[in-house]
């Protein structure tokens, strides 16, 4: 059986992968009467008089959302909200495995960014932190920006941030075994979503100059008067060199090549035409935008993709445990620009000077205490 | 230690009472394929072809929101959505340790009827039935009746449904006691909110004639036209003698008294005036309308209160666990009249003819197999 199959069988015979375990025991009437009436006023006055009690005497503190619309499910689209809970649930069985945070799956029958903004608003008080989860662009951006401007957790889109954190950290580790700077690449990113929008902010936030953006039509410049709110912003902050042209124009020269975008785009003959020692990370899902043994062959020196089984891979299960673990050490309201760097120098730091190669740049998911790295120093970032 | 203190101890030991289990381990990369990607999928695209299959592959069909705005919170009023939180949870604890259902605390930030029907609606794909809680009247009605038309899952408010099924099932035994008949006798129900409501409309459909409902102004009478809408729609159910007056005055005669209502309104006088072998169910919490011993030495035949320190506890843990349990095993798109009837008479059920006494009129929430008697009866009679 292939991991379709596999996966097919294995969610029928669980019934799904989810379901709540209760800390307390409930066999006899004094403990009914401690985890239920009349004992439970008492946790419910203190919450009353002094709110920030609700952290003392609930699950709030570990629990977090995994809210989705279904609008932008892996490779899948916009399947909606019943077919998007296995992957939901899945998630949430990656926060407890990986980092023993509870999290809970929450798919949303709208797609209306307003009415998602107001429910999830009036969620918060049962929850630690948000993480949005397979919402598309442009919706994601202003979804998560509006809410949280409105509660007192964090609220993470797991498909923008915690990809970046990681290719935050695979580019800081390529960069050394290569013997460059941050200061000193050129970086094309190949897709100017959810994803390619958050790598972009975070690669400069981490020290990188020169980021120059592709959609489908080329470079994003912001000499182009007929970008959209989202992509000029994007411009504005990248391409200070004015570049123009398609992705194979811009990527001549190039230290870095990062895709978000679709498979087999980039092809051998525009690898050869990058700076020396080529890194790229051709991350589209499943199939990739050229496939490793290509780009080896056509020079590149380090290849990271999304895939399990070629080495290198750039996957989200790294941060976003860790980075919600850390987060809610120290409650706090949410996860800033400098908490997520933070997370993705601890990432890069965890693969030591010794072990560093080629084809070892960035942690295996199940290396011991990722999540535990990454929490500590998201939570020691937090002012 | 009183249970106050113990319970706030647990509840701080534990940070909460709920954790999020999964059901698949995932230490490899294998594991994660099948539970995330990209194995996933392949259930995703299941769903997504056919949507009633989210049953087969995910949680839904065993999970229950129970879903609070913490308006009407046990005795402590409008506490609020965090203050509401232990009792949510102690909720879902109780659906897991009595039915093996997985129950998610959801309290919400706003008290509006508009938005809480709407917010729940777009929570509904990822649950299998709805545990309206702690919702003030009359918004609860409302908020039910809306809900229920706009999604094809249980929503079922248990502050209402779930007392009225314990209470029919204590009503039909007690009768057996003192040998009257459902058809024949009187009864008096103090309180017009919620469960005094839901409580009314029970017992008339588990075939109760004479039903008087009173408010903190006396008997609910059809002839009145100052009554709100929701007291008229209940006068116009009840009371076709049309009698009028206080509590006192009503209950003279009457062969029950029940009570939703306030410490201490019951008189030992009063229930000297009923008729003979008074029944008596005085369930304000903690404090009842009447302390039994009083109750008893007034003339009182039995007694049923909502402590667990007295016997014949009226606790809605006897029915909610293995209503929703029912409900979930068939997929019904909604709890009728007709599977709460079936619950209450399986409940009266399960005590014996021979175990009948004043004292034992209904099973401890203890007792084997509660649960799954009345989630049996509740399925089956489901059409």
């Amino acid at each position: 059986m292939n991991y379709y199959e596999k996966s097919l069988q294995a969610h029928e015979e669980n019934k799904g992968k989810l379901e709540i375990r209760s800390k307390l025991k409930v066999t006899n009437k004094d403990e009914l009467s401690i985890a239920y009436t009349p004992g439970v006023a008492e946790p419910c006055r203190k919450i009353h008089e002094k709110p920030e009690d609700v952290y003392k005497y609930t699950s709030k503190g570990n629990t977090v959302a995994v809210v989705s619309d279904g609008s932008a499910v892996l490779g899948l689209g916009n399947i909606g909200a019943k077919a998007a809970i296995p992957v939901m649930e899945g998630k949430a069985v990656l926060f407890k495995e990986f980092a023993n945070v509870d999290a809970i799956p929450i798919c949303l029958e709208t797609q209306d960014a307003d009415e998602i903004v107001n429910i999830v608003k009036n969620l918060a008080p049962t929850f630690g932190g948000i993480n949005l989860e397979d919402i598309s662009a442009p919706r994601c951006f202003e979804i998560e920006k509006r809410l949280q401007e409105l509660v007192d957790i964090p609220v993470f889109h797991d498909d923008q941030h915690g990809t970046a954190v990681v290719v935050s950290a695979a580019a800081i580790n390529a960069l050394k075994v290569v013997g460059k700077s941050l200061g000193e690449i050129k970086v094309v990113i190949n897709g100017a979503g959810a994803a390619g929008t958050a790598i972009s902010k975070m690669l400069l936030n981490i020290g990188i100059k020169n980021v120059i953006v592709c959609d489908k039509f080329g470079a994003l410049c912001k000499t182009d008067s007929s970008l959209s709110p989202a992509m000029r912003e994007l411009a504005e902050m990248t391409n200070n060199n004015l570049e123009t042209g398609s992705l194979k124009d811009v990527l001549a020269g190039a230290d870095m090549f990062v895709g978000v975008s679709a498979p087999k785009v980039l092809t051998e003959e525009m690898i050869k035409t990058m700076a020396e020692n080529p890194i790229v990370f051709p991350m589209a899902n499943p199939e990739p935008e050229i496939m490793p043994d290509l780009a080896k062959n056509a020079g590149a020196r380090i290849i990271g993709t999304g895939r399990s089984d070629f080495p290198n891979q750039i996957n989200n299960v790294l941060a976003f445990p860790g980075i919600f673990k850390g987060a809610l050490a120290v409650r706090a309201s949410r996860i800033t620009e400098e908490m997520k760097v933070a997370a993705a120098f601890a990432l890069a730091d965890m693969v030591k000077k010794e072990q560093l190669n080629e084809e070892y740049i960035i942690p295996s998911p199940f290396a011991e205490g990722v999540a535990d790295v990454v929490a500590a120093a998201v939570a020691a970032a937090w002012k």
